[in-house]
């Protein structure tokens, strides 16, 4: 199983995520969490570049490549070997992120992000994408007092940077993308407890994937 | 005017390109000398990327995509600018490159990397390329003989750590892109002297542009 997790910043992905890991685990599947971009020694690199805030001066183009580049190395060295070997994989981030990031929001025409995605990842499509759906005001509060908490590094926050309207068309364009598929989307409410978000996702993901997961995800349960 | 430089490793690029832009200079043309990969902050730091023998692991498609990164941004900050403001532009390594290295040579389909190039450039062209064609067991020892003197850096011999066999194909696919756009290049021995390529450089650029460059190309001149 190939789960996607997308959604703007501060809206728990990775806590959840990680609750989710330790469900998947519990419940007896061989589960890989991993993440775009960076999941690998060259995407690390590439990571570096993209959410740089210095790199402001970044042409729009030039960022879906470097994108491109970090996925296409992620696919080859990290999914689909584990895809194969029959893991579970749940990956915070893939091209629903590219297509609202620097579709919707950046304004990249959508059909040649459609190219870009077709050349990197072929015909692959997640199972089921988790859509942590977020008012933008509530997530970049979130997210700036985690890096006051030094939970987050200022070196990785580009894109937090950019301005509120750009994060609401980011919200837009992922529920649009939601609309546009319901079957492979499960919105969920991220302004919740962490509780109740994370029984959002596991009911939901019991439901779409006709699979019976059980457990709260803490090693303790 | 927009001229760029292709040829395998150690072919002698650089110090023509360095006495062509002051013959330029000296016959009165505002030049730009540029190089790809990292002639602009972003670009250096996914040259680092590209050009690090470290990164061996590396796909071929995310060789690719950071390629197009590059040049997207150098494109966007140099290029384009320096062109729009009537500047003569010569540059060492384009597009050529690409369709040679990743297609010639790593084996990506000729399709694909044309449907980057129309991303990445749109309908951009050069005015003339120079292509330096030299046997790569020459070329090498000349990139090897520059590192033991220090004259270039053993963090960017990725590709010169590539087999022979791969240099080979590089010439090849070269040779067969000249043979195939004989208009737009201009094929020059890269075994003659430093004097003798010069030269046949001025030469060639004087007859294909219709322009006069006079002069060594050195300020003393």
């Amino acid at each position: 199983m190939f789960i996607t997790f997308e959604g703007i910043e501060g809206s728990g992905k990775t806590t959840q995520i990680g609750r989710l890991s330790a469900c998947f685990g519990e419940n007896g599947y061989d589960t890989v969490v991993t993440r775009e971009p960076g999941d690998t020694p060259i995407g690390k690199k590439i990571r570096a570049i993209l959410l740089d805030p210095d790199n402001s001066g970044m042409s729009d183009l030039c960022e879906l490549f470097l994108y491109g580049a970090d996925r296409a190395q992620h696919l080859f060295e990290v999914v689909l070997p584990s895809l194969n070997a029959g893991k579970t994989v749940l990956c915070d981030r893939f091209t629903d992120a590219t297509t609202v990031y620097q579709g919707a929001a950046r304004g990249i025409a959508k059909g040649l992000i459609e190219t870009i995605h077709s050349v990197v990842v072929k015909d692959l499509r997640p199972d089921l994408t988790v859509l942590f759906d977020l008012d933008p005001e509530i997530g970049l509060q979130r997210a700036f007092s985690a890096l006051e908490k030094g939970a987050r590094t200022a070196d990785e926050t580009r894109f937090e940077q950019e301005a509120l309207e750009f994060h609401q068309r980011v919200r837009k364009g992922y529920l649009a993308l939601a609309r546009a598929e319901k079957e492979r989307f499960l919105v969920v409410d991220a302004a919740g407890t962490q509780e109740q978000v994370f029984e959002e996702i596991v009911s939901g993901i019991n439901n779409r994937l006709g699979i019976e997961l059980r457990g709260k995800g803490t090693r303790a349960s």
